[in-house]
């Protein structure tokens, strides 16, 4: 299982994974599930992956390495790319690129082609984005609306989320309540688990403010759930009680 | 989409379920999805659907009317067994009876056999219980250590849950747990909506304690919806920023 949330508010852009993986309950492993594409002064770009292993992978090697224009023969790498709509095309043409490699062996073996990413960044100069990409290479772009996307096991992250995400918050704020978000979802699914691997883009700053990896029992995260957990019992101590039947 | 969730503390049994349903997003009513069987003195017990809603009526149905032994003869209603696990048993009992009637005609439309119940109280004073029961018509039973069970759509509001109840905690307590779990997954899902029916059993009464529906607009769910709101902002603000990057 996997978790990973990107927010995009007026300051930047914030993007955090989890990095379980497993193949049964019985294979449990660490991976990285946020790549980072970045050529400070001109680009930063960041892919968080979610579903099957093996296929998100071939989609971040095909980036890395370069995929064939059929028409030019030419190998177009992800740090190439004018801007991030363009960026978002090419990671779909890499997923349907895996699809058309390895799509009919897994169906054959009843696997689905199960695989999605949040893509954020900026390039050139141009305006920052966040995209939710489908197995299809289809996407949706995040929107000041709702200022966040999910991939994943997204469910029991969301209510943080809605309740405290808007537009207008800091950048840090932003990635706090990302934080909490994904303890809400380790806390309740066992398939989403330490480290965490985190990155904050400020806008039109061309480069990535923070990469950083929160280890377990590091104390601020630590710190973040105790709060988290006392605040909310405080937030449920300070609601009466219900006045129907003998709880008036 | 439904939820519904059972609590059993150590002071008795709550349940709560919404009651809308959905044929589709164009197609949207209002259900009662609680049922009660009561015969004060004797026995309350409880039968909250989730699923398909054809088939947790006929369920529900064949319970009211009796369920026709294939050895005796006789017909069996729920009001007449003798334990919580006899009645377990005979529910289990009725949805095998309507899988066998409509589950391959179903199948043949393509449509699953989905349904799901909590079954919750106590019977000519044995033990208070509640019970998870699945389409198979098998089922668990929710013990001590995580005192409450959830069917329907249950992801957005277990966090809440699983941070507020306990065995020990009051029934209304309890129950106040679990507007909040509720309040968080219609705010999520809006297949999940009021009107809200609520029960409280408490443990050796031999009757219900409280029967009510909490329509739009009632004060005290409002009041609590509001309350919560404010509280997690509150809880929120109350963390320090993350002390990496520009953070700090």
């Amino acid at each position: 299982m996997t978790y990973c949330c990107g927010i995009l508010v007026r300051d930047g852009l914030v993007m955090i994974a989890d990095t379980r993986t497993n193949a049964g309950l019985d294979n449990v492993s660490t991976f990285r599930k946020l790549h980072i594409f970045e050529e400070p002064g001109r680009h930063v770009m960041a892919l968080a992956t979610a579903g099957n292993l093996s296929i998100s992978q071939a989609v971040i090697s095909t980036l890395q390495e370069g995929l064939e224009d059929p028409e030019t023969g030419e190998k177009r790498t992800l740090s190439e790319v004018s801007s991030m709509f363009r960026g978002a095309e090419l990671v779909g043409a890499a997923i349907r690129h895996v699809h058309k490699l390895y799509g009919e062996g897994l169906k054959e073996s009843d696997i689905r082609f199960d695989v999605s990413f949040l893509f954020g960044g900026q390039v050139n100069g141009g305006r920052m984005r966040l995209f939710m990409m489908y197995a299809a290479g289809n996407f949706i772009e995040c929107t000041s609306d709702t200022p966040f996307l999910q991939i994943g096991e997204h469910k029991y992250g969301k209510p943080v989320l809605d309740r405290s995400i808007t537009y207008d918050i800091d950048l840090y704020d932003a990635m706090k309540s990302g934080l909490v978000s994904m303890d809400s979802t380790m806390r309740s699914n066992i398939g989403v688990g330490m480290p965490i691997d985190v990155l904050v883009a400020r806008r039109d700053a061309a480069q990535s403010e923070l990469v950083h990896r929160i280890e377990p029992g590091e104390p601020y995260f630590h710190d973040l759930r105790e709060r988290w957990s006392a605040a909310l019992r405080a937030a449920h101590m300070s609601i009466p009680r219900p006045p129907y039947g003998r709880g008036k």
